[in-house]
């Protein structure tokens, strides 16, 4: 067994197939990827790693499991998906995500392949444990994979609360020993009725809210700043310029961690100037910053290929260098917790069924969702006009936006 | 100056006529009154007192008012109205209040006694203070007030991370030092429209949504939670009792401590039994526990008297002594938050207005309601047949609604 | 089973034999027994009580059990004794004990004859448990006891830490998890040699060492400082008042809780201008703060009525009331740790043979060592110089002393 | 003014030159380098960087600055220094250090010229301050240097809080707030006793006791854990393969981050072996961990050549390749807070002739030196054997000494 020091669960003990899957490259490279990528930028303290993240969700799973009773192979199974879910991350996280696959593939095909080859492969099999069944795990399939990676998972109790710890940011507090003690599996009541689902005990409907406050206050503040999503945007525009520069392939760059991928864009003549202006925190500046009613739908829908034709278009209306030009178009906001179960009065219900504030969050997270057109400083106003016309913005509506954007004293720097 | 170490604000300075109030039997009377009274037979450690948290108002007020540039005799003022705005309170806090001061007046109008006489009084005027304009800020009168006690003021910042790091409850945490920075007076926007008031600065909306949310999680799970409820009532009866059975008077009981008044009711043979199931936490059980909207409006809007009329009711109907039934029926959901100013786009508006959360959190309270009849645990069954009669509730809500709220293996000692 | 939340150890899980206990009068009591009496008048924070002190020591007592492998009635004792290890302490936990138990005989004793009697002994007789036998237990008897009292018992893990909390001092900190994991215990090295003995694992010199150096750091700043001396000796002065002057037993007085006994001393005449100072703050002050090596032996050896004889000439010669003047002499310094087992090399030996701290930090407790004469402000200085000649100390290094103690701008108030 | 959120000390200011440097290069670099090298491969969660710390650094000294009523230039100039006191370190801080300081000269000759150079002279000079001066500053040099480079400086005290949070170890909590409170100038006691020095007050020997104590308590359980020693020693060798086997220089090795170095020995085939070991964690094993006065003076004396000859030796000896011997003879243990100032009844001391703590502390420092042989886990016995010879160590001592240090279940991963 092997006992592990942690900043948010104080000890983790290892053992079995988990302790096994700690040795291997996959696991030991998350030690170099970034658990909140760019958010470094804005908090400078954030800079834990989706290794810790990876053993505090291995340690929630086991306690869980423990509570639920379940023991054996299934729950080696849950445990090394538990320790693995991470593995199929780019450099800087999430940040990269959306360009390495989209032009490879699937993500969880990829986390298949990765967890069938190589040493955790290995391991998984010497372990009695079937790869496929691991990643379909990760991926959500299954009785009880809901506890890694569904509406009520350790991942996200994980991840809120150790994103507070590491950036000061006092929001992000659950009580996740009452979450691992409160779970329950219920028999015919998910997807479909007839199969066995993860559920909230009796008298835990706020315990369930607080899952869905604690995300609402972190994500302003943290998980959607601006000066994160900029540096997020510059990275992925290195990325895909490294990627059309050089011989460096879509699946390369998924296994780079963040060292290789800083390195990489230094050393390309094409990403320099990108890396440069990351490494010394000379962002971009938000030369739109509209609001989610304020977007047509035709800019809304986009896919990329569209977003980077939108981008060239504001780049040559503002007659600037294309590469002046990031659009970043956030996804549609969603609320997984909205769906998760919770007992109430002995009859199990949809938390959305059941929280007034499920709706509320929605429209919340709506407000906050913005349109960012980023340039460099000197370039905003420019950028700013071209692209109002461009993706047929209100341009007064814009200006307040950006005015109601300016910085306030706090998180700014 | 004098400088104390604070387990939630580290250290706390107190100079001027704060630190000349410190030493008055008043304030000091506060060290033996607990911050959260009962709650502290549900979580043991919750045994923090006024007194600390007066220092902690003071010490917020005093941040505030710095970030203001607010100085001389106007500083001094809300400063000793932070240090004095709980010197008001009786034995167990809000616990006894409403029976207190039912009987002899207005509350403010026995702070503003209190703040004019004795060493306080003394004090006071010796800083060239008006007592009388010291007790108009506690009573949140005033321009400045509003800081003191108001929609935002320092005092609900205080206690909620207080009660938080007391309890160990993960939800109370805001952050106190973003509100006192991003406070603002703004001329013109107060009530009238001509006046000033205290202002959240630009980029704060959910600055000020964290402190409902925070509200929000600690209602149900620290403030209002029924054994702390239950504890409450039951000491409250034993108060009423000594004051019928007694020549205590109700001015005599509002100037005990804890320690008096628990003293008080052990040695009063007529409450001598509630006092030993006190202190051996052998409480009353719920006869009823009923939803906000299965309780009749004549029950929602009954006086002191008839609250009395309808227990010696039930009592007779269920066969049982009269002092075997306590009717609590919480006063109307209320949030006072919601009137928060908050700045968005250059334009001071209502939080209310601006928050989709505020009108949830609104019915999130109103679920949360609920009116509960306790007897002793052999009596409940009858108790709570005869009070369904009663009080016109449906028998069926009622046992659902006792089921509903059965005990988890969480809270609950 | 029940699940208490807890500020320091967060969900306590309590069952068996302790979950039957926690409902005794006996151990509901300490919830009105403050754990670190007159303290709270320095650290406004620390009004933590016995009774959550008792349920850290019986968690911590279980965690260790459980890595130690015992079960069964062995475990059921020692929890049991965790659970009751203080209920013999009378009103304001060690500070009036020597008072107490100078006058009626032994404290285990009376311990014993506690956990005999009334719903504990039921209780423990329920369980098939001896009475005696867990008596034995908390008095350091037989072999598992040096888990609850020895030298490195549960309990000093748990105030250590739990003072810290409360007070909001960062010195106790002390890595409680490591030590139940790392105890063991050893054949054949106990007292005498031959019997068993609790023994920290190899490697684990340094974590033996930092329950000394926390206990270091907390006596002089918590422990030992001379606002709660001073207040201590007053209230001990007011209970041997009380004894004189009432009905009052020692007997009594031992099973009093706070409320009751500062109830007792403001109805008392003869201790009712104590009572005010202690509820106001109004202190006595240092007369006298004199070096270890200053004081005579026949000061350091004196019995209690010695000392009583020398209050008593010292305040003839300098003229004041009998009651003006209070001699504090403490305990000889002592360091249970010291003897505390520690494997190294695979050979079993005591602390204070492997660690140069030990005895570096005995002689830091001699430095820090003070005898104390208080008396009320206006007197100090007679009083001084009297005491200077009945104990025949230097007068010259006294009014050294007294400086030296100036208040410095912290931990003064 | 920019306001950034920290996990230590929750909101800094920063405005002045402070601010105008933290948007330069060199400081900007610091994001890339982690405060505490390989400690990470022991402490998950230990990812902090010398960015964050040099900004607690500086806020600290601000306090300091305030309490002393230190204004204007002065300040200004410490201010900067303590901003700047880090930028001199290499990739993984002070673990390759020696290495690139060998080779090109002095430290602070280096940190002069940085100064000097680039933004940072510029912004220096644009605030009238003298790039010499605040390097001086940094170096230990005039008066008030002692608050960012002696022996109660801000900087230690920045480190201890700061690692304990990220490492999760209870134990270098000291009282920050305390220190910064608590500093003084006092004329004429410096080094010659004509020079002004920093003093503690009085009433504070064991505040300075506690950093001495912290610190103890943090060596071996972090800074010299073996593990983060040996990859450590890792990288050292790496470090020194990367100069010899390509044209990178010393002062390029000196001016990468932590990414720059990782990429440039995974991509270096001399290197690549050592970095792929790193990356995955496969580290090289203790063949030899010697006590202090088990080592000849002759080794403990030895320069870096002597040291190299030594490898190689052993290396020829075992049998085995000259890479897979690495020798790491750790400085001798110094204790700088000994000679801290404290004021004692109106005298200032040094601490070391006031308490005795520093002495056993000194001790304790000895004893838990060790001298350590590192090679691939297959080759330790071999390795071991031959190092023994070969540096005149007690073979039977030795292999006690590797049992001694045989892994407990804690902090070994």
């Amino acid at each position: 067994m092997t006992t592990v020091k942690d900043t948010v669960h104080d000890h983790i003990e290892i053992d079995g197939v988990a302790a096994a899957l700690l040795d291997t490259p996959a696991v030991q490279r998350l030690r170099h990827v970034k658990q909140l990528g760019t958010v470094q930028l804005v908090y400078p303290s954030a800079n834990h790693t989706r290794f810790e993240h990876s053993l505090g969700v291995y340690h929630l799973a086991r306690r869980a499991l423990d509570g639920l009773g379940i023991e054996g192979r299934q729950a080696d199974r849950i445990e090394a998906a538990a320790m693995l879910h991470d593995v199929g991350h780019g450099p800087f996280s999430h940040n990269l995500e959306s360009l390495t696959y989209r032009r490879t593939g699937k993500y969880h095909d990829d986390v298949a392949e990765l967890l069938a080859g190589g040493e955790v492969g290995a391991v998984l099999r010497d372990h009695d444990l079937d790869p496929e069944e691991v990643a379909g795990i990760v991926a959500g399939e299954g009785t009880y994979a809901g506890l890694v990676s569904g509406e009520l998972d350790v991942d996200r109790m994980d991840y809120l609360v150790r994103d507070a710890y590491h950036t000061g940011v006092p929001y992000g507090t659950i009580d996740t020993e009452r979450f691992v003690r409160e779970l329950t599996f219920v028999e015919g009541v998910g997807s479909g009725g007839d199969s066995p689902a993860l559920v909230l005990d009796e008298g835990n409907v706020q315990t369930a809210e607080s899952l869905l406050l604690a995300r609402a206050l972190m994500n302003p503040v943290v998980y959607t700043h601006h000066v994160a999503r900029i540096s997020k945007a510059m990275l992925r525009r290195a990325a895909a310029e490294l990627l059309e520069a050089t011989a460096t392939t879509a699946a390369e760059l998924r296994r780079m961690d963040d060292h290789d991928f800083l390195a990489a864009i230094r050393d390309c003549p094409a990403t320099a100037e990108l890396s440069r202006r990351y490494d010394e925190r000379d962002l971009y500046k938000r030369a739109v910053w509209a609001e989610y009613d304020d977007v047509p739908d035709r800019v809304h829908d986009a896919d990329h290929a569209t977003e980077l034709a939108l981008e060239r278009e504001i780049a040559a209306e503002a007659g600037v260098a294309r590469e002046d030009v990031i659009l970043d178009v956030p996804a549609e906001p969603s609320m997984r917790e909205s769906t998760a179960r919770v007992t109430v009065n002995g009859e199990v219900r949809r938390l959305e069924r059941q929280s007034p504030l499920v709706s509320a969050l929605r429209v919340v997270q709506r407000n906050q969702w913005r349109l960012g057109v980023y340039a460099p400083d000197s370039a905003t106003d420019r950028v700013g006009r071209a692209a109002a016309g461009v993706l047929d913005l209100d341009p007064d509506a814009l200006v307040i936006e950006v005015r109601k954007a300016m910085p306030t004293t706090l998180d700014e720097f």
